[in-house]
């Protein structure tokens, strides 16, 4: 469940402090943002490199764990082996009993941890067992694939207003959403999650009266390298979608129409190596 | 206009490339996050460092334009003593223009550039005129709110969607939202601008079925050191803001029961410098 040798080497903050870490812990729930490590804020950034322990997810990209202090002991809550992750209760109490070590503890969050993130009950379990708490807030995904795909939330004329729901559903369920609401005109739904539901969400919303020619806006995997873009319609979007797998984020709505068509050539616009390399170029 | 003696410095980039600037410029429009600094992308804070021009509104921090390299001409296109801020034309104008003559040009919005930034608009003007432009996303008022009143935007059991909207309205109207759709419960709806027209917003919302005991988190200057929290419901919320006025977030739903009541006793949270000393006692 961790960096083993890393726990007990002997340059670490832990035996710094002679075996006793001085002082009750704390817990920062933390927004890792999207997944491009320059897209960490400063103050995450920070947080990494000063925590004792960092608990994260499956999906946190590898060049983020790297950013952590190399005596930071690095615990993943959701292994791909143990063919499950750990169920939300039991890292509750995983972090509650680490910052009572007196540790400093880091629970990075994809995205911004209160939304979509279940932070709430992560902050609720703290606060219970008198654990000091903090939350810094991230770039959630639509936000960074919205900016990608060159497709604003909100424009004058289009959208006056964005909701953000989660395409999420249990078993063979629709996603238990207000379609009615979400079916009016001239504001824009960012679905999280809403790949393998996407051929309902488009029914559902049709179905509701939002037109068939409402655009779709689709990143996969927003602000990686591998990040893939489309640009569909309610009517076709599963055909669209029908070829992607990875994390996807759902912009609907007329905004959608503002797309950079001309950028969906494949590649994944200012990475950060590539933005790097410019700003110091120019 | 701008920081005058700087952008004829012999030292400046300008000068640097002999007044000829190589190649087309670039226009990068850059969310600067709620304010606190710290709350800067790592890619923000490159960008400020490495741009020719900055180009932001009035109530960009100090601090934050204090980051932008000391050869980078500022320009202020809100500033107070004219009275009125540039109008939105002008700001895609000046971008293009400054595009135009080969600089690498920063566009600082407050938030996010596409969440009730109008960055969109700036987008357009960009490519309509073939200047490369890049979007970089930012923390949104409403997660640095969420994060630092302890009320999350999402939580199971009380929310499972949100809705971003402006409680900016035209002269003496309402603003102009689906008031049916966000008086249903068990959903969050976060108000930008919202603080001039709480009590309408309040009115229209019970008008419409919300219940009067709905709570409602208030931040004032999220992530700022003058930062103000409150806790109030719909009922209350005219006379609980009405002391307050600077920029406000109004969090109205379940969640903001969450509220953490025992940390609205003024101080501000975990504000830059606290928080970097936290980390480097622990």
């Amino acid at each position: 469940m961790s960096r083993g040798p890393r726990q007990r080497d002997a340059s670490s903050r832990l035996v710094v402090l002679n075996g006793a870490p001085a002082g009750k812990g704390v817990v920062w729930l933390v927004g890792a943002g999207p997944g491009d490590p320059d897209l960490l804020t400063v103050k995450a950034l920070r947080l990494l490199q000063s925590a004792d322990v960092v608990v994260h997810d499956r999906l946190t990209p590898q060049p983020i764990l790297d950013l952590a202090s190399s005596a930071a002991r690095l615990i993943d809550v959701g292994k791909r082996k143990s063919r499950h992750t750990l169920p939300q209760e039991d890292i509750n109490r995983l972090l509650v009993a680490l910052a009572l070590e007196g540790l400093n503890v880091v629970r990075l969050k994809g995205g911004d941890p209160f939304l979509f993130g279940r932070g709430g009950e992560e902050m609720l379990a703290c606060r219970e067992a008198g654990v000091e708490v903090h939350v810094v807030p991230g770039v959630s995904a639509a936000l960074a694939a919205s900016a990608d795909i060159g497709a604003p939330l909100t424009h004058r004329g289009l959208a006056q207003a964005v909701t953000f729901v989660t395409g999420h559903a249990a078993g063979d369920a629709d996603p238990d959403l207000d379609w009615a609401a979400l079916a009016r005109p001239n504001q824009t739904v960012a679905i999280y999650m809403g790949l393998t539901t996407a051929s309902r969400i488009a029914g559902r919303l049709i179905a509701a009266g939002r037109a068939p020619t409402t655009p779709v806006a689709i990143v996969e995997s927003a602000s990686l390298s591998h990040e893939r873009r489309r640009v569909s319609t309610l009517a076709e979007l599963e055909a669209t979608v029908a070829d992607l797998d990875g994390p996807a984020l759902l912009i609907v709505g007329e905004v959608a129409a503002l797309a950079d068509v001309a950028g969906l050539a494949g590649d994944s616009g200012a990475s950060a190596d590539e933005s790097f390399i410019r700003e110091f170029k120019s």
